[in-house]
Protein backbone atom coordinates (compact mmCIF):
# COMPACT_ATOMS: atom_id res chain seq x y z
CA UNK A 1 0.00 0.00 0.00
CA UNK A 2 1.65 3.13 -1.10
CA UNK A 3 0.47 5.53 1.25
CA UNK A 4 1.10 3.64 3.45
CA UNK A 5 4.68 2.68 2.96
CA UNK A 6 5.42 6.17 2.24
CA UNK A 7 4.23 7.17 5.94
CA UNK A 8 6.45 4.33 7.37
CA UNK A 9 9.43 5.46 4.87
CA UNK A 10 8.77 9.49 6.43
CA UNK A 11 7.95 9.17 9.83
CA UNK A 12 8.85 5.61 10.94
CA UNK A 13 11.53 6.09 13.47
CA UNK A 14 13.82 2.97 13.62
CA UNK A 15 14.46 2.37 17.37
CA UNK A 16 16.32 -0.70 17.45
CA UNK A 17 16.69 -3.96 15.34
CA UNK A 18 13.52 -4.96 16.68
CA UNK A 19 11.25 -1.89 17.16
CA UNK A 20 9.78 0.48 14.61
CA UNK A 21 8.15 3.61 16.27
CA UNK A 22 5.39 4.49 14.06
CA UNK A 23 3.58 6.66 16.86
CA UNK A 24 3.02 9.83 14.48
CA UNK A 25 0.11 8.08 12.17
CA UNK A 26 -0.59 4.67 13.62
CA UNK A 27 -0.20 3.98 17.70
CA UNK A 28 -0.75 7.29 19.49
CA UNK A 29 -0.68 10.24 17.02
CA UNK A 30 -3.59 8.56 14.40
CA UNK A 31 -3.67 9.44 10.49
CA UNK A 32 -7.34 9.19 9.80
CA UNK A 33 -7.27 9.94 6.12
CA UNK A 34 -4.72 6.90 6.09
CA UNK A 35 -6.46 4.92 8.60
CA UNK A 36 -9.43 4.92 6.41
CA UNK A 37 -7.37 3.99 3.23
CA UNK A 38 -6.47 1.07 5.31
CA UNK A 39 -9.89 0.61 6.11
CA UNK A 40 -10.71 0.37 2.50
CA UNK A 41 -8.01 -1.74 1.17
CA UNK A 42 -8.90 -4.56 3.63
CA UNK A 43 -12.42 -4.34 2.94
CA UNK A 44 -11.52 -4.91 -0.72
CA UNK A 45 -8.98 -8.05 0.09
CA UNK A 46 -12.17 -9.71 1.82
CA UNK A 47 -14.79 -8.42 -0.08
CA UNK A 48 -16.78 -11.48 -1.13
CA UNK A 49 -15.88 -13.57 1.70
CA UNK A 50 -19.32 -13.00 3.60
CA UNK A 51 -17.29 -11.35 6.74
CA UNK A 52 -19.97 -10.99 9.55
CA UNK A 53 -17.49 -9.42 12.41
CA UNK A 54 -14.20 -7.71 12.44
CA UNK A 55 -12.41 -8.27 15.83
CA UNK A 56 -9.22 -6.17 16.75
CA UNK A 57 -7.68 -5.68 20.45
CA UNK A 58 -7.63 -2.54 22.08
CA UNK A 59 -5.91 0.06 21.73
CA UNK A 60 -3.92 0.91 18.41
CA UNK A 61 -6.22 -1.62 16.59
CA UNK A 62 -9.49 0.07 16.72
CA UNK A 63 -8.87 3.00 14.10
CA UNK A 64 -7.93 0.50 11.60
CA UNK A 65 -10.54 -2.32 12.39
CA UNK A 66 -13.29 0.25 12.83
CA UNK A 67 -12.89 1.72 9.28
CA UNK A 68 -12.65 -2.10 7.28
CA UNK A 69 -15.93 -2.47 9.83
CA UNK A 70 -17.31 0.67 8.16
CA UNK A 71 -16.54 -0.14 4.87
CA UNK A 72 -17.32 -4.03 4.59
CA UNK A 73 -20.67 -2.57 6.51
CA UNK A 74 -20.54 -5.24 9.69
CA UNK A 75 -20.11 -4.74 13.53
CA UNK A 76 -16.31 -4.48 14.87
CA UNK A 77 -15.62 -5.78 18.49
CA UNK A 78 -12.28 -4.76 20.07
CA UNK A 79 -11.02 -7.63 23.13
CA UNK A 80 -10.52 -5.99 26.04
CA UNK A 81 -6.70 -6.59 27.68
CA UNK A 82 -6.77 -7.12 31.44
CA UNK A 83 -3.90 -8.15 33.86
CA UNK A 84 -6.06 -11.09 35.56
CA UNK A 85 -9.55 -11.74 35.71
CA UNK A 86 -12.27 -13.71 37.93
CA UNK A 87 -13.73 -16.48 35.55
CA UNK A 88 -17.22 -15.59 34.89
CA UNK A 89 -19.09 -17.67 32.06
CA UNK A 90 -20.75 -14.64 29.65
CA UNK A 91 -16.73 -14.32 28.42
CA UNK A 92 -14.21 -15.78 26.04
CA UNK A 93 -10.85 -15.79 27.65
CA UNK A 94 -7.60 -16.26 26.75
CA UNK A 95 -4.59 -15.79 27.37
CA UNK A 96 -1.38 -13.53 25.32
CA UNK A 97 2.36 -13.31 26.10
CA UNK A 98 3.56 -9.63 25.65
CA UNK A 99 7.27 -10.38 24.31
CA UNK A 100 7.80 -6.26 24.09
CA UNK A 101 6.18 -5.84 28.00
CA UNK A 102 7.08 -9.30 28.99
CA UNK A 103 4.22 -10.05 31.02
CA UNK A 104 0.67 -12.33 30.22
CA UNK A 105 -2.44 -10.72 29.24
CA UNK A 106 -5.97 -12.19 29.63
CA UNK A 107 -7.78 -10.95 26.42
CA UNK A 108 -11.89 -11.09 26.38
CA UNK A 109 -14.46 -10.62 24.45
CA UNK A 110 -18.46 -11.30 25.58
CA UNK A 111 -19.80 -14.69 24.28
CA UNK A 112 -22.93 -12.46 23.37
CA UNK A 113 -21.32 -10.83 20.13
CA UNK A 114 -19.63 -14.12 18.48
CA UNK A 115 -21.91 -16.96 17.60
CA UNK A 116 -20.66 -20.33 15.55
CA UNK A 117 -22.12 -18.44 12.92
CA UNK A 118 -19.96 -15.89 12.39
CA UNK A 119 -17.44 -15.69 10.05
CA UNK A 120 -14.29 -12.94 11.45
CA UNK A 121 -12.01 -11.02 9.87
CA UNK A 122 -9.24 -10.64 12.34
CA UNK A 123 -7.57 -6.87 12.49
CA UNK A 124 -4.01 -5.95 14.57
CA UNK A 125 -1.80 -2.38 14.02
CA UNK A 126 1.76 -4.68 13.91
CA UNK A 127 2.00 -8.13 14.04
CA UNK A 128 5.69 -9.60 15.48
CA UNK A 129 5.55 -12.63 17.72
CA UNK A 130 1.84 -13.52 16.93
CA UNK A 131 1.14 -13.56 19.97
CA UNK A 132 -2.02 -11.13 19.77
CA UNK A 133 -3.18 -12.49 16.34
CA UNK A 134 -3.04 -16.05 17.53
CA UNK A 135 -4.97 -15.13 21.31
CA UNK A 136 -7.79 -13.42 18.91
CA UNK A 137 -7.82 -16.63 16.59
CA UNK A 138 -8.53 -18.95 19.88
CA UNK A 139 -11.31 -16.42 21.16
CA UNK A 140 -12.63 -16.80 17.63
CA UNK A 141 -12.50 -20.43 17.35
CA UNK A 142 -13.70 -20.75 21.05
CA UNK A 143 -16.86 -19.20 19.80
CA UNK A 144 -16.91 -21.95 16.93
CA UNK A 145 -16.46 -19.28 14.49
CA UNK A 146 -14.45 -18.80 11.91
CA UNK A 147 -11.30 -17.26 11.09
CA UNK A 148 -11.70 -15.91 7.77
CA UNK A 149 -8.51 -13.84 7.58
CA UNK A 150 -5.93 -12.20 9.39
CA UNK A 151 -5.19 -8.21 8.37
CA UNK A 152 -2.50 -6.45 9.20
CA UNK A 153 -1.50 -2.93 9.10
CA UNK A 154 2.52 -3.64 8.88
CA UNK A 155 4.27 -6.52 9.25
CA UNK A 156 7.86 -7.01 10.62
CA UNK A 157 8.72 -10.12 8.43
CA UNK A 158 11.77 -11.17 10.40
CA UNK A 159 9.88 -11.74 13.45
CA UNK A 160 8.12 -15.31 13.67
CA UNK A 161 4.60 -14.39 13.71
CA UNK A 162 3.91 -14.20 10.11
CA UNK A 163 5.11 -17.72 9.57
CA UNK A 164 3.69 -19.14 12.24
CA UNK A 165 -0.04 -18.20 11.43
CA UNK A 166 0.60 -19.40 7.73
CA UNK A 167 1.40 -22.42 8.88
CA UNK A 168 -1.23 -22.75 11.38
CA UNK A 169 -3.19 -22.24 8.14
CA UNK A 170 -4.57 -18.78 8.52
CA UNK A 171 -4.91 -16.63 5.50
CA UNK A 172 -2.91 -13.43 6.50
CA UNK A 173 -2.89 -10.60 4.59
CA UNK A 174 -0.25 -7.71 5.77
CA UNK A 175 -0.33 -3.95 3.82
CA UNK A 176 3.21 -3.41 4.49
CA UNK A 177 5.84 -6.01 5.17
CA UNK A 178 9.44 -5.32 6.91
CA UNK A 179 12.30 -7.34 5.97
CA UNK A 180 14.79 -5.77 8.39
CA UNK A 181 15.72 -2.72 10.71
CA UNK A 182 19.07 -3.14 10.51
CA UNK A 183 21.54 -0.64 10.30
CA UNK A 184 18.52 2.25 11.27
CA UNK A 185 16.48 1.65 8.28
CA UNK A 186 13.76 0.70 7.13
CA UNK A 187 14.40 -2.32 4.26
CA UNK A 188 10.65 -3.71 2.61
CA UNK A 189 9.97 -7.11 2.31
CA UNK B 1 -29.06 13.14 18.08
CA UNK B 2 -31.76 10.53 16.91
CA UNK B 3 -29.88 7.16 15.86
CA UNK B 4 -27.83 7.30 19.02
CA UNK B 5 -31.30 7.80 21.10
CA UNK B 6 -32.39 4.89 19.22
CA UNK B 7 -29.77 3.08 19.80
CA UNK B 8 -29.53 3.94 23.67
CA UNK B 9 -33.36 2.79 23.56
CA UNK B 10 -33.28 -0.22 21.94
CA UNK B 11 -29.93 -1.49 23.15
CA UNK B 12 -29.01 -0.20 26.46
CA UNK B 13 -28.99 -2.33 29.40
CA UNK B 14 -29.26 -0.34 32.67
CA UNK B 15 -27.21 -2.32 35.52
CA UNK B 16 -28.31 0.27 38.03
CA UNK B 17 -29.05 4.01 38.96
CA UNK B 18 -25.65 4.68 38.39
CA UNK B 19 -24.69 2.33 35.53
CA UNK B 20 -25.69 2.19 31.71
CA UNK B 21 -24.58 -0.64 29.85
CA UNK B 22 -23.83 -0.14 26.18
CA UNK B 23 -21.35 -2.63 24.77
CA UNK B 24 -23.29 -3.94 21.68
CA UNK B 25 -22.78 -0.54 19.92
CA UNK B 26 -20.27 2.02 21.77
CA UNK B 27 -17.69 0.09 24.40
CA UNK B 28 -17.00 -3.49 23.17
CA UNK B 29 -18.83 -3.73 20.18
CA UNK B 30 -19.54 -0.87 17.87
CA UNK B 31 -21.24 0.25 15.02
CA UNK B 32 -19.37 1.76 12.23
CA UNK B 33 -22.36 3.39 10.90
CA UNK B 34 -23.14 4.83 14.24
CA UNK B 35 -19.52 6.18 14.97
CA UNK B 36 -19.34 7.88 11.51
CA UNK B 37 -22.58 9.90 12.06
CA UNK B 38 -21.47 10.67 15.81
CA UNK B 39 -18.15 11.82 13.62
CA UNK B 40 -20.15 13.53 11.34
CA UNK B 41 -22.48 15.34 14.24
CA UNK B 42 -19.40 16.76 15.96
CA UNK B 43 -17.46 18.09 13.22
CA UNK B 44 -20.93 19.72 12.29
CA UNK B 45 -20.80 21.15 15.61
CA UNK B 46 -17.21 22.44 15.57
CA UNK B 47 -16.83 23.70 11.99
CA UNK B 48 -15.24 27.10 11.27
CA UNK B 49 -13.62 26.67 14.68
CA UNK B 50 -10.54 25.83 13.42
CA UNK B 51 -10.14 23.01 15.49
CA UNK B 52 -6.22 21.29 14.38
CA UNK B 53 -6.06 17.81 16.59
CA UNK B 54 -8.79 15.64 17.83
CA UNK B 55 -7.97 14.05 21.14
CA UNK B 56 -9.24 11.21 23.33
CA UNK B 57 -8.16 8.18 25.89
CA UNK B 58 -8.21 4.66 25.32
CA UNK B 59 -9.74 2.60 24.04
CA UNK B 60 -13.37 3.22 23.68
CA UNK B 61 -13.08 7.02 22.73
CA UNK B 62 -10.82 6.40 19.70
CA UNK B 63 -13.79 4.89 17.36
CA UNK B 64 -15.30 8.57 17.53
CA UNK B 65 -12.80 10.36 17.83
CA UNK B 66 -11.05 8.85 14.54
CA UNK B 67 -14.32 9.36 12.83
CA UNK B 68 -14.36 13.36 13.98
CA UNK B 69 -10.91 13.76 12.94
CA UNK B 70 -12.02 12.13 9.35
CA UNK B 71 -14.39 14.71 8.89
CA UNK B 72 -12.41 17.73 10.33
CA UNK B 73 -9.66 16.65 8.28
CA UNK B 74 -6.57 17.00 11.24
CA UNK B 75 -5.06 14.29 13.18
CA UNK B 76 -6.30 12.22 16.25
CA UNK B 77 -4.16 11.39 19.68
CA UNK B 78 -5.14 9.01 21.64
CA UNK B 79 -3.68 9.51 25.77
CA UNK B 80 -2.61 6.40 27.09
CA UNK B 81 -3.39 4.98 30.34
CA UNK B 82 -1.23 4.18 32.81
CA UNK B 83 -1.00 3.13 36.11
CA UNK B 84 2.21 4.86 36.90
CA UNK B 85 4.95 5.75 34.76
CA UNK B 86 8.53 6.72 35.54
CA UNK B 87 9.12 10.40 34.86
CA UNK B 88 9.92 11.02 30.95
CA UNK B 89 10.85 14.75 29.86
CA UNK B 90 9.39 13.98 26.65
CA UNK B 91 5.66 13.92 27.61
CA UNK B 92 3.06 14.95 29.32
CA UNK B 93 1.18 13.44 32.07
CA UNK B 94 -1.69 14.04 34.28
CA UNK B 95 -3.38 11.86 36.86
CA UNK B 96 -7.37 11.07 36.23
CA UNK B 97 -9.23 8.76 38.92
CA UNK B 98 -11.63 6.57 37.90
CA UNK B 99 -15.03 6.27 40.25
CA UNK B 100 -15.49 3.23 38.20
CA UNK B 101 -12.52 1.52 39.14
CA UNK B 102 -11.81 3.30 42.39
CA UNK B 103 -8.10 3.83 41.34
CA UNK B 104 -5.84 6.54 39.98
CA UNK B 105 -4.00 6.44 36.51
CA UNK B 106 -1.85 8.43 34.68
CA UNK B 107 -2.61 9.76 31.53
CA UNK B 108 0.30 10.47 28.78
CA UNK B 109 0.77 12.36 25.88
CA UNK B 110 3.89 13.05 23.60
CA UNK B 111 5.11 16.43 23.65
CA UNK B 112 5.77 16.10 20.06
CA UNK B 113 1.64 15.79 19.26
CA UNK B 114 0.40 19.31 20.74
CA UNK B 115 2.16 22.67 20.77
CA UNK B 116 0.62 26.05 21.93
CA UNK B 117 -0.84 26.87 18.67
CA UNK B 118 -3.21 23.99 19.19
CA UNK B 119 -7.07 24.52 18.61
CA UNK B 120 -7.54 20.75 20.95
CA UNK B 121 -10.96 19.34 20.27
CA UNK B 122 -11.54 16.72 23.10
CA UNK B 123 -13.82 13.43 22.19
CA UNK B 124 -14.98 10.84 24.82
CA UNK B 125 -17.53 8.03 24.96
CA UNK B 126 -18.90 8.97 28.00
CA UNK B 127 -19.16 11.45 30.77
CA UNK B 128 -19.82 10.91 34.96
CA UNK B 129 -18.12 12.67 37.18
CA UNK B 130 -16.01 14.18 34.42
CA UNK B 131 -12.38 13.43 35.92
CA UNK B 132 -11.36 11.70 31.90
CA UNK B 133 -12.13 15.17 30.42
CA UNK B 134 -10.69 17.53 33.04
CA UNK B 135 -7.76 15.17 33.17
CA UNK B 136 -7.77 15.76 29.05
CA UNK B 137 -7.84 19.42 29.24
CA UNK B 138 -5.53 19.93 31.60
CA UNK B 139 -3.16 17.99 29.29
CA UNK B 140 -3.42 19.99 26.53
CA UNK B 141 -3.50 23.10 28.93
CA UNK B 142 0.21 22.02 29.69
CA UNK B 143 0.97 21.71 26.45
CA UNK B 144 0.05 26.03 26.19
CA UNK B 145 -2.78 25.09 23.67
CA UNK B 146 -6.28 25.59 23.88
CA UNK B 147 -9.46 23.54 24.77
CA UNK B 148 -12.17 24.28 22.22
CA UNK B 149 -14.65 22.38 23.25
CA UNK B 150 -15.43 18.90 24.59
CA UNK B 151 -17.42 16.27 22.76
CA UNK B 152 -19.02 13.28 24.16
CA UNK B 153 -21.51 10.67 22.83
CA UNK B 154 -23.41 9.93 26.12
CA UNK B 155 -23.45 12.35 28.95
CA UNK B 156 -25.25 10.85 32.26
CA UNK B 157 -26.32 14.48 33.36
CA UNK B 158 -27.46 13.22 36.55
CA UNK B 159 -23.95 12.72 37.73
CA UNK B 160 -21.78 16.14 38.31
CA UNK B 161 -19.21 16.08 35.44
CA UNK B 162 -21.00 18.11 33.02
CA UNK B 163 -22.37 20.96 35.42
CA UNK B 164 -18.30 20.79 36.47
CA UNK B 165 -16.90 21.27 32.73
CA UNK B 166 -19.38 24.39 32.25
CA UNK B 167 -18.78 25.86 35.49
CA UNK B 168 -14.89 25.69 34.33
CA UNK B 169 -15.75 27.75 31.23
CA UNK B 170 -15.72 24.76 28.33
CA UNK B 171 -17.60 24.42 26.15
CA UNK B 172 -19.95 21.29 25.98
CA UNK B 173 -21.33 19.09 23.36
CA UNK B 174 -23.44 16.22 24.36
CA UNK B 175 -25.11 14.16 21.57
CA UNK B 176 -27.31 12.65 24.01
CA UNK B 177 -28.21 13.40 27.79
CA UNK B 178 -29.49 10.79 30.06
CA UNK B 179 -31.36 12.11 32.95
CA UNK B 180 -31.86 9.44 35.12
CA UNK B 181 -31.65 5.93 34.93
CA UNK B 182 -34.21 5.24 37.76
CA UNK B 183 -36.40 2.52 37.96
CA UNK B 184 -34.32 0.67 35.71
CA UNK B 185 -35.42 3.17 32.45
CA UNK B 186 -33.36 5.55 30.45
CA UNK B 187 -34.89 9.18 30.94
CA UNK B 188 -33.43 11.18 28.39
CA UNK B 189 -33.01 14.72 29.82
Amino acid sequence: MKLLREKVMNEGIVLSNQVLKVDSFLNHQMDPVLMREVGAEFARLYQGEKITKVLTIESSGIAPAIMTALELDVPMIFARKNKSLTLRDDILVEKVYSFTKQETNEITVSKKFLSNEDRVLIIDDFLANGEAAFGLARVVEQAGASVVGIGIVIEKSFQPGAKLLQEAGYRLDSLVRIASLENGTVTFA
